[in-house]
């Protein structure tokens, strides 16, 4: 059943702040009838977001009578319910929608939205609750089952788009390949996965690894990386999936021009030589890896720029590189496949 | 107030299996009247644990009537309470006896035990329960403030024993120094710090970091490590707290003789020179950081076994190396101060 998908993002409209809306509108654009943001009222999803053609953003619930469901769109640091949405979430409960949420702050634990739930029989989901308990066993996982990790300079620089792409470019090939989500937009994209940055920490690893476990009948699995090993806040989350999932190859991640970690404007960022030797030495503690091609975020470049920064990357590391939304994925999933060969004998 | 603490051990009266409780009675000794294992009932702590002197091993509560505290005293894979011990944190709750415990399964969150401690009017002391919500901002560390830390290859290495006894060699020597606990054993010692391992693991470094802005006031950190890098279920705890404490100096710390993870014996540990290049790698991508000494758990070795040991390693890094209990923790305290010298102008 499809549902009928408003998404909350008041007052933060834009790429960065409301990439889980960004992301839902671009892989479930058919769910999706409306934006809410009372602020930017009458323009369009792509005008403000850069996706999704003509849906509309709305300034109440009730320009959107047909929806079934409230999606919470951003997500802000920390990872709390702003208290100016209140009222948008308990009017959306009374009237009947379900609730779909990424936040830390879990809906479902809030005594006032719980109980109105409740009353109105409406469902809550929150996309990050889970009680993981299991730490990693290292059983070995199957060996026809290629795992390539997309992994990043930072937040934010396109490491869930770029599994999904080489995912999706694998499968129109013909190839049996499971996009692995790790995080809250990817599980509200794929309809499935582990938010492991609200794990428990000592049981990151294990949920990781049980994310493999439970997908490894596929031939090629694309695993979503999180953070960034030079993140300061992030970093132990990168770690615990890098080594829980094991992977075979790594995509390495980065936005063109971003010389700081978002917002920490004191903590620089790593030369891609730099980005490739940390994450090669870190995952090579436990299990044999390497980068195998950039995956390069041009957002702030022109094409010219971006061809020419491709070429750049690609000289700088030996690999295959490009932007998989200018470009298509096509050379990552050809390095994909080329190490397939390699290691699946 | 001292407590008069019984520790329950049932069946796991073994100083691996046992660590907390054989922790607890090494540095909290005046408080622990017996140790409770019903199937060693008779002996004496020292013999079974290796420390303890006399303290009795009793098999039943009643045996201990004085006491006002029970503390659960392992800490098992996982972190589940044991069936079979139900019955007995019961009957100490209904005795009026407070319960401290450091499970990842919380007593508190357990219908049967929190009504019976309600109606009795004791207390649970859930060490590892936490509300960390904070992502690390980097904030930047008072400069006179200088952090060590240890790590090791593997868990129950000697990590926390390490930290404590540096800390208290730097006391001694007048020097104003602080053990920031990181781990439920800790905290049940220094009574302060952080459960890290049990803190969801978005803010694992936040919370790290901010055990580091608590304490900088002192002008030596002795940061308690956790896991291992090398651990393929606890790296992302590593991690977490290498890069949200930031420390100056490392101390390596190992037992000798161990070649593969405890419990995962198809995982082989690195070597000595190996474990410095990971560690000093992955701490150097937020914060200049070398190991400064290395801490030799040699129990397996005879006294000329372990001299030859230490020898050996210090050989092989060009660093310190001691035995922190043979031979007292002296050469790394010089260590410290040779790099407090080097680094606080």
């Amino acid at each position: 059943m499809t549902r009928k998908i408003v998404i909350l993002t008041e007052g933060h409209t834009n790429p960065h702040t409301a990439k889980t809306a960004a992301s839902v509108i671009r892989y479930r654009t058919d769910e999706v009838v409306a934006v809410l943001d009372s602020t930017q009222r009458g323009v369009t999803s792509q005008a403000l977001l850069g996706v999704g053609g003509g849906i509309p953003v709305v300034g109440s619930l009730e320009e959107a009578p047909s929806a079934d469901t409230l999606l919470i769109g951003i997500a802000p640091r920390g990872g709390r319910i702003p208290d100016a949405w209140r009222p948008v979430i308990l009017k959306a409960i009374t009237r009947g929608m379900n609730i779909v949420s990424g936040l830390h702050d879990f809906i479902s634990d809030d005594a006032e939205f719980a109980e109105a739930a409740r009353q109105r029989g409406v469902t809550i989901h929150d996309v990050r609750k889970n009680r993981e308990r299991d730490i990693a066993q290292r059983p070995g996982f199957r060996q026809g089952c290629v795992r390539i990790h997309t992994v990043g300079h930072d937040c934010s620089v396109g490491k869930m788009v770029t599994a999904i792409e080489l995912q999706r470019g694998l499968s129109a090939a013909g190839h049996n390949a499971k996009f692995v989500a790790t995080g809250q937009t990817g599980i509200m994209i794929e309809g499935d996965g582990c938010p492991l940055d609200c794990v428990v920490s000592d049981f990151i690893n294990g949920a990781a690894e049980k994310l493999v476990l439970a997908n490894q009948q596929h031939d090629f699995l694309l695993i979503e990386g999180q953070g960034s090993l030079f993140h300061p806040s992030y970093s132990a989350v990168t770690l615990g999936i890098l080594h829980g999932t094991l992977p075979d190859g790594l995509v390495l991640c980065y936005e063109a021009g971003r010389t700081q970690v978002a917002a920490m404007e004191h903590v620089p960022l790593p030369s891609l030589t730099e980005l490739r030797r940390i994450y090669e030495t870190v995952a090579g503690i436990m299990h044999p890896c390497r980068a195998i091609g950039i995956a390069v975020n041009s957002r702030r470049l022109s094409a010219t720029e971006a061809d020419d920064e491709c070429h750049r990357a690609s000289d700088e590391l030996g690999l295959p590189a490009c932007d998989v939304f200018r470009h298509g994925a096509d050379v990552l999933v050809q390095a994909v496949l080329r190490l397939r060969e390699e290691i699946v004998r």
